[in-house]
């Protein structure tokens, strides 16, 4: 909130918000800013004030003006001070595709809070929803006495830690995915086994299939690897299967080689993919010789028996990917992938070339979590929690006259506005709450009403209160 | 070694040590077995012995016998057992380029340990001179009390851990290389740093100049993303300026964008960079607009006033990649990238596409080690052990009638054997020595008498014995 006691101007203060939302991608290159007048009339301030503040951003370079057309923030950031005497101009430097620039606007504002309020837009539980005390438990265990040395000062295994494999392997045996510790690999997270498999699988310029809405990191992955890639609708029972044998018969030069699929509570829909929906998946990717990466992501706050199509398939020509982000500990960045034996060596080799190996410390104490059983039993208790979570953010939303564009299930709810959610992101952040409009979840981002809600983080009158308010003047 | 008292038979025997060595990629694809002749000379067993190991090999899929030349491995492993019946035939795999079929069997040969005997090939120091009391003492600090759920339960800064880059940014000052903590990105260790340079700087195809010889898994990666390699030599006093000028020179459409180097104790030879040569260097890259990634990994074992093209440069066109597998923690994985203003926010926007963040308890524990000054104090000690081990290294490969190709330093010595040191290694594994074979640091993998030996796990009067032994048969 801009404050007129408060010992710095309100032009200043008008300047230094916008100046500390182009540094964070919140407004990303090419972002308009308000007019004059809508700015001043959002604030509540005089017309004077916002062309003062405009004015200190243009000198910081932060933005340029275009004649007739307002305000918009330039490419790049400002110069970096004189560069010293011994050294020539810097290279010149490409520009970084559109998406790419776009997607960083998501990713910072991912690690952005915008204040303490609790984040409606977050993608994961806040860390109270994930303390336990079995955690600090494991790490004690691999940390003390000989083992920490043990584990530290050599690379460790290829593949990982082989105990956390063997847990691994048990766990996808129980939700019917036949994988032997050998055909696992773990990774630097659920994001970097992706990256892995689309390395491995695909050649710049290669067609890759992806649902949409879906993960907004996935498509600037992909499209920064250079790749061509082709959304799939997702609908409630799965992807839109008459748009990928369009794909797959669109000719040779375009067939597809993967299809990037979260079968189950699909994000940001929470949609879980029906057995016979998963058949018809499998059926066409039989036909039509592709590869499919199923992200489990969510798999511990899933509903037991759930459709996969790694176990329908048996990884034949499915591969796995699984995190622990969502459950246990985000910055202990532990992901895996599983695939088939014949791929399982080529998925390797990428992992030791894109990072060597991961580290086996926190590897060890996963496996310790998962062999105890502690982890599957905080797992339950999160989703009994979520449960509760999920319920009261919902009348919230609905009494805030918001629809539900799906049924509620899982960490996120898919909900309607009924005004165009990009604007709404904007404003919302004045009043300290970052949104995750529905824009971010498509490959080529048209404006759209949707938004993505965390059921954790958005139960909270307050914000459905301000909300309502700032949606009203949009 | 073979042994007559053995349960299992001589064939059986020696058939397993060829299946374990080709599963491991130490024999890769295409590579041809001894002729019978020679492998029972080698073996000292009968023609008959190796006949059926051959033909054991054979039946199992791993090896292929072509008329009147002999046996090679095949290109693909076993068949991995029946498919289910749900599921059509796996999709064909592209076979993997030949590079990174052969950069494998160096990065599985750096994990893999042939016997519990001092590896000459190594890439880092044996644990026990790694092992310190602070490094415990840090870890314990960052898992005690709050910090470990503090560090655990949220992704983290995006950059990495703020302090660590504190702390980077006065260790880089002292060596003379300008990075404020803004410009410091940390990484999944210097490989991810690498890689993470060349996926922001190059597309698919794009030109790169790499020092030759050099580091096998930079020329993998490179390969394996696509990229262009055009070889520089490596001299003593820095990379072969004329080369390089002819690379730069060849018309537009090759004109490299990009330099990799290792200024400092370069590996393989040990060579530094002098300030003449650097300022040359420089001087093209000026002149041709191309930008150089210097690989500092070797910075805590090189001497004081190492003359750094990022220093001379000022990180104006130069990027700067450390880590810290080489002097405190392999496994803990910590590496970063400092890089001007302008660039290091789109390697940061790299990092977080391929990998989110990364693990920041390691990472806050180093910031700990680096500002107690235990890191420095540690290295130093490392580095008077490291001189002894040199001197005595030295002279067993002098009488074991080897020369140096080049004046011994730091971590690695550059030696001729006299005899080709590909059939010298793999000799040499029927001993249970793994070596690093001189044509591993080329792109091309050319013949040659040189290997790179580690100075401090070679200095062992046995290795050097069993080492002149095998060398006269060859």
């Amino acid at each position: 909130m801009l404050t007129r006691t408060s010992a710095q101007s309100l032009t200043g203060q008008l300047a230094d918000r916008f100046s500390e939302r182009i540094r964070n991608r919140l407004l990303p290159p090419g972002a308009r800013l308000p007019s004059v007048r809508e700015c001043a009339r959002q604030q509540g301030v005089s017309p004077h004030t916002v062309v003062a503040a405009y004015d200190q951003l243009l000198a910081q370079g932060l933005v340029e003006a275009r004649r007739q057309r307002g305000f918009y923030v330039r490419d790049s950031g400002p110069a970096a001070g004189p560069p010293p005497d011994s050294a020539g101009p810097a290279p010149a430097l490409a520009p970084a595709p559109l998406v790419a620039a776009d997607a960083s606007t998501l990713i910072r504002g991912m690690f952005h809070r915008p204040s303490d309020k609790p984040q409606p837009g977050m993608g994961v539980f806040p860390p109270d929803w994930l303390e336990s005390t079995f955690m600090p438990a494991a790490v004690r265990r691999v940390t003390s006495g000989k083992a920490l040395q043990e584990l530290s000062l050599q690379y460790g295994e290829p593949a990982g830690d082989g105990s956390l494999r063997r847990s691994l392997s048990t766990r996808l045996a129980a939700i019917s995915v036949p994988a032997a510790p050998e055909q696992i690999v773990t990774t630097i997270g659920a994001t970097h086994a992706l990256d892995i498999v689309s390395r491995t699988l695909l050649r710049p310029g290669d067609p890759v299939m992806v649902e949409e809405p879906g993960w907004a990191l996935e498509f600037a992955r992909l499209e920064a690897l250079g790749m061509r890639i082709l959304p799939v609708p997702r609908k409630a029972d799965g992807p839109d299967l008459e748009v990928m044998e369009r794909y797959c018969t669109a000719g040779d030069a375009h067939k597809p080689k993967l299809f990037v699929s979260v079968s189950v509570l699909h994000n940001p829909t929470g949609y879980s993919l029906t057995p016979g929906s998963a058949h018809r998946v499998l059926q066409l990717a039989n036909r039509h010789d592709f590869h499919i990466v199923e992200d489990d992501t969510y798999s511990h706050l899933a509903p037991e028996h759930a459709t996969r199509l790694c176990a329908m398939d048996g990884l034949q020509r499915t591969i796995y990917v699984g995190g622990f982000a969502k459950i246990l500990a985000p910055n202990w960045r532990i992901g895996f992938v599983a695939a088939s034996p014949a791929l399982i060596g080529r998925l390797l080799e990428t992992k030791l070339l894109a990072t060597l190996t991961s580290p086996a410390l926190f590897e060890r104490a996963l496996a310790w979590c998962i062999d105890q059983g502690q982890l599957r039993r905080h797992a339950e208790r999160v989703r009994v929690r979520l449960d509760g979570a999920r319920g009261r953010t919902v009348k919230l939303a609905l009494a805030a006259g918001c629809t539900l564009a799906s049924e509620p299930a899982g960490l996120f709810g898919w909900v309607d506005t009924g005004v165009d959610t990009d604007a709404l992101t904007q404003r919302m952040l004045d009043e300290g709450y970052l949104l995750a409009p529905g824009s971010l979840f498509h490959a080529r981002r048209p404006p759209t009403t949707l938004m993505r809600i965390n059921f954790a983080t958005a139960q909270d009158a307050t914000f459905w209160k301000v909300f309502a308010r700032v949606r009203d003047q949009i």
